[in-house]
């Protein structure tokens, strides 16, 4: 945890604070009281420097719908979040988060408007408006600029320890939270990131760095492919720190927000193995994406690799699908695929041996991790999966975790 | 065991047949001998009436090359096929598999390009050809013309029961055998089906017929959604009954294919839940049946339903996520969901409470078998899932299974 400390701390600009709270969901017949964290971040004043990328769910929640409406705003203030309840598909749930936000607005000494909000948990759940509101005032008294370690732990919902990551630039900082995504994250598969630095950057060039390195970082990782409702990378600058170069922030973002992506999927109770597929060749953008996630995707491939297994037949079966149903023409003797660097198929033909699957075996023992194990840190070790289709440079790496007892575990009891 | 005794009876013009072997791969160290079951079909004459389908995988294998091929051929004499290996991404595995077919040939008194092959199992292993070939004469010796029962139960790997279904048309009979698919077949996801009939038919009626039902039966189960390189179905008719109307023909089969398809849903030992959704309203057939089996290949709606948990949110969630990625706009006031009856999403909103929680998780409870329990017959019930988008009267239903620590179990030992 000490690892962790040191990189939470705030940049300059911010405070933040949590609390929790407990409530009776009226959804759910239990006389057990269920247990919500509030947090909040809050910048000493108001900024333009702000910007977010949404999921692209048809049915997003009704934190997205408001937090999408206030990309349009002048300025923001902070950013309330809380685990547990999703706030989506709620009627009247627009109105829960705007009269909270409201309540806040009184407290911090500016609007609801202000705020950006961030809900995750279950779907169909309504908030506890009356709770949520009564914790406010402890909420903001609480307020603290040291470090961010109490919001990266209130977000948490079955994350098995806080995801922070931080990096100096210019004479400033940039320190992101996050909370974890499918398959590690059982919570409807919600994904929330938070990115705040003191140095300033102008609002365009924030919003390009933003969808540039989410593209680059969080959209490669693939968990069980369930895009949420409530998905949200949010990034806001206090401006108090001199400007760096475009490129510097750029590199910067990406650095963040590429290792807080490999922390959600190697988050997790439910994995034992992190994979990493990397395709090269002839594929174009999405069809390369694609392809890659439908190797990192099989539930075929990912048990095989919980179970040290070198199926590695499930692989070409895995991509064979995809680039069919897709109708894209891949002539097999233009692909090769190597698991752990030790090559199994080239030339239209697997080659494989008992020497050969006895190395395999052994590589994937020694990338596991034991899934029943918890806590920070975590190794660092991936099962790497490299594919070559047809000629060319073109390169996509996706992040994923295998499938194991565990995870099913976690979600088939997940709200109970 | 009755029941399938009862279906199994041959149509006239066909005999059968079935032998185990042993081999040892030469790509797994192992001392232990592993076992490989070699079934055939074979008509008393050739007929031309012949016809099949096949995966859209872009590696189909060996057999599945083979087999397209002889949808060329003016007349076809049987069936070969294998459990066990797969015969896919093999150098020379298509020379292997007619070197075979050819010695079958000599033995029945025609050529190896009168027979159809079938593969399946891993893929990445070679077919151990002498052993296969030493097999074929006790295989040719032992043909009879009672029951298809020996070809049902040759080619099931982890399948815990043979799936045989027959309906009678016209002067004559309609029996079709299958081996499953996907999450209830660990086995690469293949799917084999053989439907034989003594009806003569057109050809061209029967090869549209059977693209027909296909895509009604065998396109709308989804297991994990992988769909292997060497998924058959192949239709075959010994034209020695009168034929029947067209309509009355695809009928019959349209009955045996959809039985059989619920089969393969409804097999497996990692099968607690058959989920069925169906789909109504303004989709149009491509998006509504991956609107559909979105929601039924979601792990988050499948790790739910396996733990008797009504997490309805999930539904909207993967719902929501497909259609967002896929462009498609819906209006969420226009979407309405039940889960067994009941209504739990209308209106742009959750309909739940606490007394309604309970209803859904009896219902799921009731749905659920104990997926420790094996053997034939399976029960019959589904947990019925109800999505209306948008005003519109197409519809569509898909059927699929819940994901079980039993399938994890299964599929991470598959090969050891």
């Amino acid at each position: 945890m000490e690892a962790l400390r040191r990189r939470s701390g705030l940049p300059e600009g911010f405070r933040c604070s949590a609390v929790p709270l407990t409530f009776f969901p009226r959804e759910k017949p239990s006389s057990k009281p269920y247990r919500m964290n509030l947090s909040l971040v809050l910048l000493d004043r108001a900024t333009e420097l702000f910007g977010g990328v949404f999921t692209r769910n048809a049915f997003p929640g009704h934190p997205v719908l408001i937090d999408r409406g206030r990309l349009a705003n002048p300025v923001i203030r902070g950013i309330l979040a809380n685990n547990r309840i999703a706030n989506v598909g709620i009627e009247g749930g627009g109105e829960d988060a705007e009269s909270l936000l409201g309540n806040l607005g009184g407290l911090a000494g500016c609007r609801g408007e202000d705020f950006f909000v961030s809900s995750t948990g279950v779907i169909g759940w309504r908030l506890p408006v009356r709770e949520m509101s009564l914790a406010l005032e402890p909420l903001v008294k609480g307020l603290q600029r040291d470090s961010v370690l109490p919001v990266a732990e209130a977000i948490m919902t079955t994350d098995s320890f806080p995801k922070v990551r931080s990096i100096p630039v210019g004479q400033g900082r940039l320190v992101a939270v996050a909370k974890g995504a499918g398959m590690i994250e059982p919570n409807l598969a919600t994904m929330l990131v938070f990115v705040l630095t003191d140095v300033s950057v102008e609002r365009g060039v924030l919003r390009e760095s933003l969808m540039w390195c989410a593209q680059r970082s969080f959209n490669c990782i693939s968990v069980d492919g369930d895009q949420s409702t409530s998905d949200s990378l949010l990034a806001i600058s206090s401006g108090v720190k001199p400007p760096v170069k475009d490129d510097e922030f750029r590199e910067a973002l990406s650095t963040v927000c590429g290792k807080l992506a490999e922390d959600i999927v190697r988050n997790g109770e439910g994995t034992g193995h992190v994979m990493r597929v990397t395709l090269r060749g002839s594929l174009d953008g999405e069809a390369a994406r694609g392809a890659a996630k439908a190797v990192i995707n099989s539930p075929l491939v990912k048990t095989a690799v919980y179970g040290n297994d070198p199926n590695v037949g499930r692989i070409l079966n895995a991509l064979g699908d995809y680039l069919g149903t897709a109708g894209l023409k891949v002539d097999p003797r233009s692909l090769s695929i190597s698991l752990g660097g030790i090559g199994v198929f080239s030339h239209g033909a697997f080659d494989l041996d008992s020497e050969k699957e006895l190395k395999l075996s052994g590589y994937l023992e020694e990338c596991g991790l034991d899934p029943s194990r918890k806590g920070f840190p975590v190794h660092d070790r991936t099962v790497d999966i490299d594919i070559q289709v047809g000629e060319g440079e073109r390169e996509i790496t996706v992040t994923g975790s295998d499938l194991s007892y565990e995870y099913v575990r976690e979600n088939a009891e997940y709200r109970s």
